[in-house]
């Protein structure tokens, strides 16, 4: 196994941190790394914000669904699916673009996630854990407040990063279902009932497969902030024109 | 610089390849980097299809807006965000989950292109090139028939991958804008007429900013593909539930 693998492997989130700031050199080549993956048509779909103002990260706690750590986390970065930038140059250069739609936000997505993730193995490679935070989609009208997003300035990912506690670097990584469940031959395979409670065998611990199930349903799926996410997703989409259909 | 990030720095898109397959052992390999990639609660809310079918590989030249490419290259992988799976597995448990909504889809849109781009750099460390398909959100109709895609599966992102012909090892890597323009500090600053030009200077090659501008927004996106893209995407949006506002 070369080196690259193991460290893909090995990574897992890291939410606690030591109280030790990340040097400015790694921070740019985390950054350079990110700016450095691929992107559709050379086009870098994506803003970076580099939140520094502790304030602002003190914030994000509470629009990204009261979570402490992120105050502490020594490097922030928001990764904004920008639909903005060309089409403010197009109009600048005398072209008539359409506005920008659902397309263009989730071929801007895709590049804003590919550049973050190229980031979360940059920092692996330092020694530098890091954690998505899938809440900064939620609380539109606070979270374009606060960061100051125009309209086709979509947060597609967040990422807060720190130096690992060595209790998080002894905790185990969660454990992936089997391959066999995650990729079909050719076609999507709908799973029955058998084979969705074989596949999520290993996440129920001791549990029955209906009582883990039905706690973790009412815990991420049916709750508060799941639902907040699709009401902010639904203003965000808002924004993009209407298909033509 | 590290191994990881020199790999990380030097990756660019291959879209022609040698005649020669790829190693089953490699492929699972790949398969499995993007399994360890980070996930939203471990869910890994996305499924994988490997396309085998050397006609659905045809098939697929077509449905991406014509690039022969796909059909020669030895991996081909669809990544779906898969809000259907655990959607079954709740009501299976005899839970009342409510139905998948955009929040859910952007959500799984992230896992599944998180779990892409560490594939990317899985197979780099190899030497296997590879090529993102944007593509793939086009044709909806076409599409989800040739894949069989239900509802609540959203085709994300796609890749090709092989080993690079000399001639693409030697091609130049597309040079990204200066960071100062991709990253702004905590909040999102919106860039002028003159840091526009400046910014996208170096795209232009010897041609005027008005030139350049305007043919790309024609040939890109203005274009027939790039407008398909949205009204397909409009198509996959009408899965999800209403917003409850």
């Amino acid at each position: 196994m070369n080196e690259i693998i193991k460290s893909i492997y090995e990574r897992k989130s890291v939410r606690a941190y030591e109280d030790r700031s990340i040097p400015e050199e790694m921070k740019q080549v985390i950054l350079e790394a990110a700016a450095q993956a691929p992107t559709a048509g050379c086009q870098q779909l994506y803003t970076i914000l580099d939140i520094t103002d502790q304030k602002v990260k003190e914030a994000l706690v509470y629009t990204c669904d009261h979570q402490p750590f992120i105050a502490k986390a020594p490097l922030v970065l928001i990764f904004c699916a920008d639909c903005k930038k060309w089409y403010d140059a197009f109009i600048e250069a005398g072209s008539e673009p359409r506005k920008p739609d659902v397309g263009d936000l989730m071929l801007a997505v895709s590049d804003a996630v590919i550049a973050a993730q190229n980031a979360v193995v940059a920092a692996e490679s330092f020694g530098i854990g890091s954690c998505y935070i899938g809440d900064i989609i939620e609380n539109y009208e606070e979270q374009r407040r606060l960061l100051q997003l125009p309209e086709y300035v979509f947060p597609a990912a967040m990422l807060v990063f720190g130096w690992p506690t060595k209790q998080q670097m002894q905790r185990p990584k969660p454990q992936r279902v089997d391959q066999k469940y995650i990729v079909h031959e050719n076609t999507y395979r709908s799973m029955d009932g058998n084979e969705l409670r074989d596949m999520f065998a290993g996440h129920c611990n001791n549990r029955s497969f209906e009582d883990w199930m039905m706690a973790f349903c009412k815990r991420k799926y049916n709750s508060d902030f799941s639902k907040e996410m699709s009401r902010s997703v639904h203003k965000y989409l808002e924004q993009y024109a209407e298909g033509e259909e």
